[in-house]
């Protein structure tokens, strides 16, 4: 691994962040990261976090038009309450904070406290719980679906929703709204290695490939011998439209786990296109890349979201981040 | 792998290009991707290529203000004159058109070939060659050094001097001042599979590194047991500036190889801006991602390009492609 210690990993990441981007505030002894000119006057604010190694999620996506801050918690291990106030002080304008929190017991504990925390302090704070995963109902680590890929599609609508300037119910609507409309499906083809461990986190032989994957690889639906980029698409296609059969186009991420080759993750694209084009769905709008990793996990997941024209509309608007930029 | 076969991966990717990016026109059969509003009129063209394994290098830096088309060859082999000719003509103006040549003989020997040929058509050919590896002088692909990170500060800032009407020996000149002030050192901690062999190109244990790498996982300098990414920062930015000792501030490019988590590039990249430091190098401008792969190569490379106002304000030109995107 390129690191120093593993005491040091997100304290490192950190640093280098704070570095490379000049738009966001970044305070690594307390962990949370915040965009340079929050709080925003009249602005519902957006926070969200959790364990590091899904990077850019979350803190990559914290600028105007999206997040207004991320807190980072350790290597897939939750954030504290204390990062999650703190956060919220330094970007509530007054018009309230939503926290965007992905479905896992630690984080939904620690945003619940967070959000008692912060209102004592006289902070309106509301929640929207993400829980997109459709591969398995309870984990490890969580108690109902996982939340996943659709992190960054609420995180982005809900953002531009709060940019224009939309009271904090209806932010919180609109990312609820988001939420209920996506689905997520991964597959795993080789396994991750935490810093802390050194050695991968669980064992997946060359040759297979575990449909269903988790963003910490918890074992997901099924170990199967290897199969296409075709069929992988067939399997998280067909899984997702399962549990919602849109009505209007979607959104779709094709989002690679880490180390995926971009070549191999542009490939699995076409197949997830040709397979949603079989079924009937049609593609709105496209994001294919790196945004929720599992540190250098080989894989990818598919994410959909039915978009009617106001998600529409609030995806298109202008976003800029380190990792989603666009029209700015 | 999440592939099909070996042999269509590369068709198979530019399919989910054409998907995924409707600013750019893919001619998958031809293996040629085009900036859609090609040619622009009065305006010098771009034309890059190389060998496909090195995503989003060539095809992501497409669109207005970088290239106006690639040329992407089977992975990690050059592409073949005829696609060359064909992007040239499809981009030319009449203003005439740059050729980006990263130094490796299969990829000089067809540029060189395509450039006669289009000159037979009436294309008036200009050609950078970028050979910015200062790891070693020759190699198993190379006379002299090879080309790795420079690529991108080339094709961005001689794209933005295109984009803003700059004739064609200007662009070209601007392109070699860029390539002559840019060095990079790159750092293997794990080797890359192609989709052909099915098993890594090369042997590396784990609890070894390869310092000086070249972006096929060609041998460098020297195999060491594992170093910190502080040491590993200093080797880097040590054996950049036994070689160029920049007066000026530098645009600094910390590249992840493909497999190595962004949490622990930017890490790397603290580290890298620590060591400048201590050197007496200001950084003016930083990119810290995945622009330079080999496919799932663990590791990262270090550029460095001396930048005066000129190429600085070219760097912070407007660009809008797939992987770079500003001020658009």
């Amino acid at each position: 691994m390129l690191i120093n210690v593993p005491e040091t990993v997100v304290a490192d990441a950190l640093r280098g962040m704070a570095a490379a981007h000049p738009g966001l505030t970044v305070d690594v002894e307390n962990r949370v990261i915040v965009r340079r000119d929050a709080p925003v006057a009249g602005k519902v604010a957006l926070v969200s976090g959790g364990g590091s190694g899904h990077e850019p999620l979350h803190g990559g996506f914290v600028g105007p038009g999206m997040l207004s801050a991320a807190c980072p918690g350790e290597v897939f291990t939750s954030p504290v309450p204390d990062q999650m106030v703190r956060a919220a002080a330094a970007v509530d304008s007054g018009a309230g904070v939503l926290f965007v929190v992905k479905n896992y017991t630690g984080d939904v504990l620690n945003f619940d406290m967070a959000a008692e925390l912060a209102e004592d302090e006289g902070i309106q704070v509301a929640k929207v719980l993400v829980d997109d995963d459709v591969a398995v109902s309870d984990s490890l680590y969580t108690a109902g679906r996982r939340g996943t890929g659709a992190t960054l599609f609420v995180e982005k609508i809900a953002g531009a929703a709060a940019e224009e300037g939309q009271p904090l119910e209806r932010v919180e609507a609109v990312a609820r709204r988001v939420n209920g409309s996506s689905r997520s499906f991964g597959v795993a083809l080789g396994a991750c290695t935490t810093p802390a461990k050194g050695s991968p986190t669980f064992d997946l032989p060359a040759g297979e490939l575990e449909l269903g994957i988790g963003i910490h690889g918890e074992p997901g639906r099924e170990r199967r011998p290897m199969m296409t980029a075709g069929e992988i698409a067939e399997a998280a296609v067909d899984a997702i439209l399962a549990d919602l059969r849109p009505n209007n186009p979607v959104l779709l991420l094709v989002n690679g786990m880490g180390a995926t080759p971009l070549l191999e993750l542009y490939g699995f694209h076409a197949e997830v296109q040709r397979v949603l084009a079989e079924r009937g769905v049609a593609v709105a709008r496209v994001l294919v890349g790196n945004y929720v990793t599992s540190l250098d996990m080989a894989g990818a997941s598919v994410t959909l979201c039915e978009a009617d024209e106001e998600l529409l509309r609030l995806w298109d608007a202008p976003v800029s981040t380190p990792a989603l930029r666009w029209g700015m």
